[in-house]
């Protein structure tokens, strides 16, 4: 759901309900924890979105991926539905391999995979699941698994069984239908359930119209929606959809759609389905065989046309796309069709959870602002999530994050490319304030090599923070190590392209917030500095240890960035909370080691120089309160160098 | 804790607590529900209030009254304590008056005083409590009935015996330790414990050292701090501070401050308490025995003073001034003291309640904003009240308002007056345009009578609606009925005199809000014009039978005013809420029939015109989104204004 289209799911639904008078019933009881709709696309199911679409007459688009075969590979995923999904997608899916161990905790499982894409990426997913060859308590176990893991919809598949000789079997899944009625049976109405549709009739089918009445079966049994099969001709789809609703199939019906991005890939695709390439387009393929760059371009253009019509028809309220795991042609073609997000509504300042648990989550720390991913791994047990106020509580139970292996908070770039980056070799301090600044101004290093990524940000800077770049880089060649910032906003209008957040006609604020590592050297002159800017300025300073220095309220958190939008309450998505900051200091500091230290040799000097920054350093947070005013935070770190430059004070 | 200063409960806590890593204690649980300490004040106990006033050298005052002897003397009371309670008393007290049912439910009795003026008025109270003579299960009937009611604080007395002949009883209350200890062995630490003390000696204490002694074993039995009985001279309160703190009383000892206001007053005062009033006192009083301004002013005088001897003593915390239930010498005592707030400060833009319940309520439905005694009448039953966020809840179960003969939701005025006020007779829609429009311009209506009050308003405009009154005018003379409006407010600070509240420091901001009552015609047209103003404007637009057209979303609130303080999560006191508006829209209707239609006889003419308003006009609310532009909503009414004029269109 991060950065979609949310034009239906803010709008004000009107009504005009004789509503009676409700005083009559008073009862005594009322729960006053509240859950207010923050957007409707986080909390309806999948088939409601799609009914609400095309109620809307708004036309969307979903991705299909496969499940990655190295550990790698999973990391490149999972970086690529954080790209894809900020262009819109409903919803994603991921295919089952029956083959490949589909339901285990492995990182390249479908289960994982689908899971991350829900949990920490934010995308609306469909697991498949095959039944064929499988027992019901393996299925069911499957689906226990699934929802556990909050995923809520399923593609219901039989699969290719294994072995030629394969036969129907009494009593087991011998048809999808058999598995859309177990799912239905065992979890009810909890699943949304897709199935596939041919529209040139399943290959084993005896014949196309035997496979249509197949089809209905499944849908009777309790499918909610179908996606085809990839074709070629608009037509074939048209008239199939034409068909499906003659014998009384209701549902959505999405078209599959496959752009040709290769030769070798299209010739594999077409043996594997049974079907057969169209002869006007083998014709144009054929020639240019070789040419990798032709064929995706007349495979984007062939795509583009045939999703015209069938948008024309008025038949299709929505595109699925075959991606092949490939950003390029897909992109492509939902630009060209102007279905891609260009400028995505983000709902809130951050990328949400999809996960159902998840739904009223509105409130965040701004900590892990650039680590999401692990914010939303060490906050998977909680029962609730924060919804308006992010609350005292004096323990906030983040989870432990010792896991930095696991593929989803792994850093996007292998070993080498962080030693280039970061560099082969420190020899002082000052050789990691660099790391920084580079890191600022996107600067080759000396080496050559850009620096995109830091242990806490494995990104490049937010378009946000680029406003800030100069003073930023002014201050980390000093030694002031930036790690999270933003700027103050005094009600900027939602639709702002950089800072807006949120539903249409409304503004959005924010204090303005610097948190960087530093010297004990300097926090003493800061200190000193920062007793000229109470109560306006907040801050929050603690090293390694826990020796903690604050200005602030205990147990108060302190909003950062609220939204006021046209009929609803305050939304507060992320504040600097004193109690949550201590747990993020012992991940800020261990980033230090776990991330950079441990490129380099025990006992080197590059990691004892990274050692002595964990050891030594403090970690400090400054919120400037006075949002309606110019920042004051770039005067106090310069009335901070001031002081430590200035001539020691004569002795009286 | 209306209005009082908050300057030390505000505040932001300094510490430099070496705090230690937490993360290692990761418990599964957790409690998102959160209860952000908004004021200290509001939540802490009388004792730690007190405590923090005396580490701050804040000082305070508290107020003395005894409960009224007629139900209208109980309307005025409350009145006087709601305009009293703007002054800043850290409490009041409520003596118990042994012969008259102090424990019954009567509007008169101490008990209800009391609970009034915690529930209603906002006050921290003490409720004086009488021993003697009594049974320990009387007594326990009655400390269970005011914990019920939201009491925490008991000013344990022994009470005068009845009858001469008064002996020790076996087991029974013969002191007021007995007291003391009887509380807290029933009911622990629940109750803060007030006792008298004596600074001449109690009139039957066999001497001032054994009187001191028994001090000693009332504090040491369990009660938190002293107030005196009365005295004449300060060193008389000063020695006896001394004496104290030399046997070993070390909790706060209160000077009861009498300001001499009336001849015979002071003569049945000092005959009750045996006490005698020095010479110099009496050879000012006797020979201007007969004029009572001079005398009152004597007492302000003599008061001042010796107030100002005992503070600065630096052995006086907080002055305890025995009020006689009257303002003005009290009043200017305090204020030529400095210590009366003139400038009150509000911790939120409504008066919040003191019952401990409550503690943490900082969001409330506007519509209530002129009827706050009836929305807590109303709410008193909810087992947790909305904090930060309103919820959507679908049932906010509202208590029914049929009580409205109930002493402290009554009328300030009697009938004749209201009367007066409202027109003895009405002879058309119009005449009561003009009761509206004479109630905003605070002009003598026909029969030379200023509208002081009206249904919904039982006070004069607020300033904030001050500053609307010209708009205000004129649209209730064309029979837009305003009952509640609000002006947009773009971030004044919190410390503005006119809208701000709060913590020092911050920001307040609000959405324009109009709330009338107007004909079904101006209705159709309103509607009309008000599709321009989609989605600026928010509207809610119902009759008596329901009948509800609005273009908001059916569940949620819309925040309308709210804050930005420093080192804070953000509070949005005030909301339209959908929901509880249908609740609001029944009282509001039932209030033209109840207050005012009832005033005339049945089937008179100006009873079938109440009536007829109250079956055929609608009540409107309108929410002007777009805070930061010019407030929207005169114009809104304009254009209705526009469409009603204009001629009828011709048909086509």
């Amino acid at each position: 759901m991060v950065n979609q289209r949310l034009d239906t799911g803010w709008q004000a639904c009107k009504s005009d309900s004789s509503g009676g008078s409700n005083s009559g019933e008073s009862s005594k009881e009322s729960s006053r924890c509240s859950t207010p709709v923050l957007d409707a696309d986080r909390t309806d199911r999948l088939r409601d979105k799609m009914r609400r679409r095309i109620e809307s007459g708004d036309r969307w688009f979903s991705l299909e991926f496969f499940p990655p075969r190295t550990a790698g590979g999973a990391v490149n995923l999972i970086a690529r539905f954080d790209r894809m999904g900020s262009g819109g997608p409903l919803f994603i899916d991921i295919t089952w391999h029956p083959a490949g161990d589909p339901g285990s905790d492995k990182e390249t499982s479908s289960m994982m995979i689908a899971s991350t894409a829900i949990n920490y990426c934010g995308l609306e997913s469909i697991l498949h699941l095959t039944c064929c060859n499988q027992t019901k308590e393996k299925i069911t176990a499957h689906l226990n698994k699934a929802k556990r893991l909050g995923l809520k919809n399923i593609m219901a598949l039989r699969g290719d069984p294994i072995g030629a000789d394969w036969e129907e079997e009494e009593g087991g899944f011998n048809y999808a239908t058999d598995l859309v009625k177990h799912i239905r049976h065992e979890f009810d109405d909890y699943f949304d359930i897709c199935v596939a549709g041919y529209p040139t009739g399943h290959p084993e089918a005896e014949s196309y119209e035997e496979d249509l009445k197949h089809l209905k079966e499944k849908v009777d049994a309790g499918a909610h929606f179908i996606v085809t099969q990839l074709f070629f001709r608009a037509e074939t789809f048209l008239k199939f959809v034409k068909d499906c609703r003659a014998i009384g199939i209701t549902c959505p019906i999405l078209p599959g759609i496959f752009p040709i991005q290769g030769y070798h890939s299209l010739r594999q695709l077409v043996k594997l389905s049974k079907l057969e390439v169209p002869e006007e387009i083998m014709q144009v393929i054929e020639p240019i065989k070789d040419n990798d760059d032709a064929i995706r371009n007349y495979g984007i253009h062939h795509a583009v046309e045939m999703c015209k019509v069938l948008l024309a028809s008025g038949d299709v309220p929505g595109l699925h796309i075959y991606t092949l795991n490939r950003e390029v042609a897909t992109i492509e073609v939902l630009r060209q069709l102007g279905l891609w997000a260009e400028d995505p509504r983000r709902p809130l300042p951050w990328a949400v959870s999809a996960h159902p648990k998840r739904k009223v989550e509105d409130v965040r720390p701004i900590f892990w602002a650039s680590r999401p991913k692990s914010y939303i791994y060490r906050t998977q047990d909680w029962d609730d999530f924060p919804n308006g106020r992010w609350g005292n509580s004096s323990s906030p139970a983040f989870g432990e994050l010792t896991d930095y292996y696991l593929f989803y908070l792994k850093s996007k770039s292998p070993k080498e490319a962080l030693l280039k980056m970061w560099g082969e070799e420190l020899t002082r301090e000052e050789s990691v304030y660099e790391v920084f600044t580079n890191y600022i101004t996107s600067q080759v290093n000396q080496s050559g090599h850009k620096v995109r990524c830091l242990p806490w940000n494995d990104d490049p800077l937010a378009p946000e923070t680029n406003m800030l770049k100069e003073k930023l880089e002014k201050v980390n060649r000093r030694g002031v190590l930036t790690i999270n910032s933003q700027p103050n906003i005094n009600g900027k209008p939602s639709s702002d392209p950089i800072v807006g957040w949120g539903p249409p006609g409304g503004y959005v604020f924010q204090k303005a917030y610097l948190e960087f590592f530093t010297s004990s050297e300097n926090v003493s002159a800061l200190l000193k500095v920062l007793k000229k800017y109470e109560p306006r300025v907040n801050y929050h300073i603690v090293n390694v240890q826990g020796k903690n220095i604050t200005n602030a309220h205990d147990m108060q958190p302190n909003a950062v960035t609220w939204g006021i939008f046209p009929g609803r309450e305050i939304i507060q998505p992320t504040v600097v909370d004193p109690v949550s900051f201590m747990y993020w200091k012992d991940e800020a500091f261990a980033l230090w080691i776990e991330q950079w230290g441990k490129l380099y040799e025990e006992e080197s000097p590059s990691r004892m120089i990274i050692q002595y920054i964990h050891d030594n350093y403090f970690l400090v947070n400054l919120v400037d309160n006075d949002f309606p005013l110019n920042n004051c935070l770039w005067q106090v770190i310069d009335d901070m160098f001031e002081l430590l430059d200035a001539p020691p004070e004569p002795l009286e």
